[in-house]
């Protein structure tokens, strides 16, 4: 199998799988528990919290884990809107990922008002349409640093600086960013920070999300004091053990992480635009993460494609995973691109463990695969 | 380790463990995608959904799986309220978990109005009581079936059948019962039911809401089309395989976990309340579960009790291990018998694990340990 959709998720990593094991089978006490068997327990959950807040450059006791991306954006939205209940006022972006579009419509419904922002045809963001978005009533700002399907990157520093000046919150789903590129919050001032293990080689189902000291909060899932009081449920010890090495792996490697998949993915896409004929690069060539790519193959359906592909031994997506079985075109191309073939792209998104000989397959199994399509079509 | 608080969490059964493992070490693909690595690993799900459906007597499709028992009664609460925005009244009771009455809380402070039914001296509701609560913008009741604290149970059957002909939402949380109890939902009109991996021998972090088929919803944590759009976020896949395994287990040995566990608490409970002066009983002697003893030891602090057994190698606790940092009494105790030595209370909580000698010598450090107590309190 060639794995060419890490956007959609990664492998757990083995040293990853080896950490939790203690958890599930000795060390299975309850965290929140008074004597030894549990409080020792506890200690891992704060290695962990150390371990994710180096990643990003914050303090330990700004970070709440929670059971991934999602939770981590609902929660950071609704910390949002409840500092200020004057304020029913959300920006964000038309690319978003489902865990802020989806929220943010529910929010819609209830009488808030939400702007999203448009990008240009590469993916960008205009500073001066977020400037001009901001009234009074506006109670935060979320927009992605990374985009999971193009991968392209917003200018989350000047976003942040402009957010703090005009005093509005800000929050940043960094869940495709971290790992893929530093990020180092010391000196920017996000007030939320959304992350997420799966993507970053811990397993599915545990996530973070960074509180700043001075931002309020409000804690979405409700229940015991566990995380402070800032999330209720008895805490994955596994999982969180599993996220924290995985963070600390991802930080000491993020520089290594360009070096060894930028080549590979500029051989892929050079490979794809150059060889096969009506083929359109989706997202701006350089303002972008490492691994990813997204391609408009003209006049074939990615549906298609991805089914010839994966027949072949390769994985690659339409977009998000999790829109995956939705009968709608890519959200993010459509934004970009309107009127475009948005049910005629694919992103391919490598990882560390990408070989050469896997962007050499995929090409050539591409090359074939879309000479049949077209002659099909034709 | 002697462990008697299995109400606060279980072990990880290492068939559970086993079951989990392929989906952390080969079988890592996201559900969601389009390719056969990732919709072989949703077949996984699709099993587990069965498993726990069948625990419960449900439809698989009536299973939303979470990360935890709190999620699934924020849920609840959240779609009960959802239905009908004129409805603006929820019946809970003084007893029921964190997870419940803390989301109350702050509904009340966004307008809401709550009822905390009272509790008898033995932990039971007065059926009459709930009747007269019940008002015209009665959204639902959330009442729990088995007391986490008391293992006192709740009437569940008549409640349910009173909110049926009441036409008023019904959320029961099941989190303790399962597993402890049989629960067979086919005749009973339960809409919402909360259920969590970590007390049946799956690990912390999973759990899942019965949702019925006619019951409204509204998706609580909101993303993409995972759990037909029930529930966004990507499933973590190993721990659902888990909490299935442990579903279909705990299904297959609720019958016989009475037979193995009840004789060995009474011998413990009648140990204790013989032996050892100055005790007494919290909760019905009969209607409760088959594992839970709760018992007050008059004059000595239940912290104190706690840290000595700790130091025998004996885990127990005063209450909810999700209050457990608490400087507050059992709120559980405390609306039984009001005025009552809410913090000299402990709760033993035993497991199929559980052996006759565990029992005997936690008597004996028991014996000891209030005599050293008492003679310094004295």
């Amino acid at each position: 199998m060639i794995y060419l959709d890490h956007n959609a998720t990664t492998p757990v990593l083995p040293e990853v799988v080896d950490a939790m094991m203690p958890f599930f089978r000795e060390e299975w006490g309850n965290p929140s528990s008074s004597y030894r068997f549990g409080s020792r327990v506890k200690k891992a959950i704060e290695t962990a919290r150390e371990q994710v807040a180096e990643l990003v450059g914050a303090h330990p006791l700004e970070i709440v884990f929670t059971s991934g991306g999602t939770e981590s954006d609902n929660t950071a939205l609704h910390a949002m809107l409840r500092a200020d209940p004057a304020k029913r006022h959300i920006i964000t972006s038309v690319v978003e990922h489902s865990a802020v579009l989806t929220f943010c419509r529910g929010l819609e419904k209830t009488g808030f008002r939400i702007t999203c922002l448009p990008v240009d045809r590469d993916g960008l963001l205009t500073m001066s349409d977020l400037e001009n978005a901001i009234t009074p009533e506006t109670a935060g700002v979320s927009l992605m640093w990374a985009n999971n399907e193009t991968g392209v990157l917003f200018p989350v520093e000047q976003i942040a600086s402009l957010c703090c000046s005009r005093r509005i919150l800000f929050h940043c789903d960094a869940v495709q960013a971290a790992g893929k590129i530093p990020i180092d919050l010391k000196n920017v001032p996000v007030d939320y920070l959304s992350l997420t293990g799966h993507k970053i080689g811990a397993p599915k189902g545990v996530g973070a999300l960074l509180v700043r000291r001075k931002a309020p909060f409000s804690a979405f899932i409700q229940g015991g004091h566990q995380e402070r009081g800032r999330r209720g449920g008895t805490e994955s010890v596994p999982l969180v053990a599993g996220l924290g090495l995985a963070a600390e792996i991802a930080r000491k490697k993020t520089a290594a992480f360009d070096g060894k998949v930028w080549p590979l993915r500029d051989a892929l896409e050079n490979g794809i635009l150059t060889a096969i004929p009506h083929t359109e690069l989706n997202g701006h060539s350089t303002l972008r993460l490492a691994n990813t790519t997204n391609i408009t193959f003209h006049g074939i359906e990615s549906e298609a494609l991805l089914l010839l592909l994966d027949q072949a031994g390769i994985c690659a997506s339409s977009g998000s995973a999790c829109l995956a079985d939705s009968p709608d075109p890519s959200h993010v191309v459509a934004a970009m691109k309107p009127g475009s073939a948005a049910r005629q792209c694919v992103r391919f998104s490598l990882g560390t463990s990408t070989q050469k000989a896997d962007i050499q397959k995929s090409l050539s199994e591409l090359r074939a695969i879309t000479r049949t399509l077209a002659s099909h079509a034709g």
